[in-house]
């Protein structure tokens, strides 16, 4: 809490994001919307698709916030169900274009973890324009380059985070300078593919 | 949290159900996990299914504590997933099946809404002596007696929840004693229903 308020204080235009992976009841939904967007300065919060449309709704409502609706997750249980497959199409594919009747782009982003670019040519069919939060480059062992090849967009399209390469980065007093230097050469790496594609 | 410490000190034989809804990967949900269980005195917490194994086993670790997957839920929204079928089979049926390989009755209960009395039978067919959590009695328009018919098991095997129809029981100084008529309305409702089965 007091992290999300110095960020915001200090860094207005950093867009911070809820991990939160909320999803319940319409009014549960509710107040967990009022707690991240109104109570807590957070511009975006992920939400779990399980519980359908109206366990989604309620954290639409807001203005200039986002969802970012899990689709496809970067861990190994994502084989479980994420890949329950109804004729041709996935459940995350399933997920992605149900959701667009919520919302379009302006609210609505979605979880594709780097560890499955190989998906991301598909999910671009559904989604060809929406932001996408791209979890698992570094510790969980995603490639940027991958993720950069087949998800950007014209504008980018990719919001990519590596969180335990760099909060793990080291455990001992230059805790500060290894998580930095692993931070700035996430961003290195982006800032190479973004000019390749020629957006800066 | 301070509800749920001093239940468990006046009342230690309640059984304490966190409704968080919670399923993330491994890491952030072994905290959840420790913070629901360890830090706090919860006996259970709901989880969502939709990440898989790994977002889930990290709260089966705990001695005497139990996961409450969602299945199928009570809401509305259930429809645009819960129902999504691959072959023979509905995504609700494949989480109850699926996660059996992650623990028994002894660590695993399941989310069915009373709403979804119908769908009992062929829940009982997968789990048929599981502890189900049945929400949706009361202000969501679920039977008790619906739920009892094709849901109980010879050791009743259902923990069913009202919380709308008692909390917001009445908006007047009557609160009290509104939501205590309204609570004894439907555990004398329960007791009936046992009786009928010759449970008590």
């Amino acid at each position: 809490e007091k992290t999300v308020f110095y960020i915001k204080e200090k860094y207005p235009e950093i867009f911070v994001i809820a991990d939160a992976k909320r999803g319940d009841i319409g009014n549960t939904s509710t107040q967990y919307a009022k707690a991240f967007f109104e109570t807590l300065p957070f511009d975006a919060i992920t939400v779990a698709p399980y519980m359908g449309s109206d366990s989604v709704r309620p954290f639409l409502t807001f203005d200039d916030k986002f969802v970012i609706l899990l689709a496809l997750t970067s861990n190994v249980g994502a084989n479980d169900f994420q890949y329950f497959k109804q004729n041709d199409e996935y459940l995350f594919e399933k997920v992605l274009k149900e959701s667009q009747n919520w919302a379009g782009k302006d609210k609505m982003m979605y979880v594709v973890g780097a560890t499955r670019a190989e998906m991301l040519t598909q999910v671009r069919k559904i989604v060809p324009e929406h932001f996408l939060l791209v979890p698992g480059v570094g510790a969980q062992g995603g490639s940027l380059q991958e993720v950069a090849k087949y998800g950007m967009t014209n504008d980018c399209g990719l919001i990519v985070n590596s969180s335990r390469a760099i909060i793990y980065a080291s455990s001992d007093a230059d805790f500060d300078k290894k998580a930095a230097l692993e931070a700035k050469q996430v961003q290195e790496e982006m800032r190479k593919l973004l000019q390749e594609k020629k957006i800066s």
